[in-house]
């Protein structure tokens, strides 16, 4: 995006807040163990989501949570995410791009979210989108490989159950391996 | 942005809500003119926002009107706004990108605006954001030039009585304009 630029403008990285920045699943399963009295793990969901490894008779209640009010306001944040976005900012443009409109009752929510657990992201550099292709950045860390297909730049896959199987591009494990690549690899 | 596709994909256009697609100004000036018993108009504000024309002892009033509960909920809509997206869908990607993220209490409003007004725009297509270089598009059609800081397609100006002396882009009036412009231009 700046190789032609002069004087080199910061390069810039979005970052995906569910399963990213937000630990979803953890409430996710948590939901779906004390509902049903269940012990489903993340080891048990190797390449798969949550709604593929029970049984189909629970799947609607499991897509159900998600639209709820409520679901994604306490969610936790991953480990060593703040520190390493905080960080990051110092070398790198920072815009927070998460598929709100999929969920119209998580706005407020993922809004406050952010404002709590990470409040120097200014405003103006958060978005809510749907498509991620509209995103113009140069790195784009998610955990949807869907994600990255029309996006312009390069999609960093961020490990989570569901994509342990996917394969074609650079994947970070946690946020030590975000610094490590960004801040240390010579990106 | 697709000069080198194989087939060509279609283009994208980025649009702004407030002042393009929405009306605000009407419903700032009928808060303000009932509000103050005056009689702004339109032609008052040429290459003027409302709080540089009114006394300055109104200004903090009419800068809280928008961050108000409701202030997005009923906005007119642009004449010609809904039937010349809908042909503009024929033949480009369209995408709303509203700076939704300067009003937090808007989120729902103008998610409902949209279902309401342009139930054929769908969920993927919609970006709240706040800086407006964010967006992948090849045009943006927005009413204040300062979006089109860092946007890498073309800024299409459309006018409102605050960037009636800006220069330097495109210009389209209203939505008729947006047509001639996109469909019979031959851009």
């Amino acid at each position: 995006m700046n190789s032609d630029s002069n004087p080199p403008v910061r390069r810039r990285i979005a970052i995906d807040m569910d399963e990213v920045m937000a630990d979803a699943l953890s409430r996710h399963l948590d939901l779906y163990n004390r509902h049903y009295a269940a012990a489903v793990t993340r080891e048990h969901m190797h390449g798969k989501y949550l709604h593929e490894v029970v049984p189909a008779e629970h799947q609607e209640q499991v897509h159900q949570w998600v639209y709820e009010v409520g679901f994604f306001r306490d969610l936790p944040v991953m480990p060593d995410c703040v520190e390493v976005i905080r960080e990051l900012q110092q070398t790198y443009d920072i815009f927070i791009a998460t598929a709100a409109m999929q969920f119209p009752n998580s706005f407020t929510e993922k809004y406050d979210w952010l404002a709590r657990h990470l409040p120097f992201i200014p405003w103006t550099h958060i978005v809510f989108c749907g498509d991620k292709s509209v995103i113009a950045a140069d790195y784009l860390v998610d955990d949807h490989a869907k994600n990255f297909i029309g996006f312009r730049g390069e999609g960093i896959l961020f490990t989570a159950p569901h994509n342990a199987q996917v394969t074609g591009y650079r994947r970070v494990a946690n946020w030590r391996e975000v610094r490590a690549l960004f801040l240390e690899g010579g990106l």
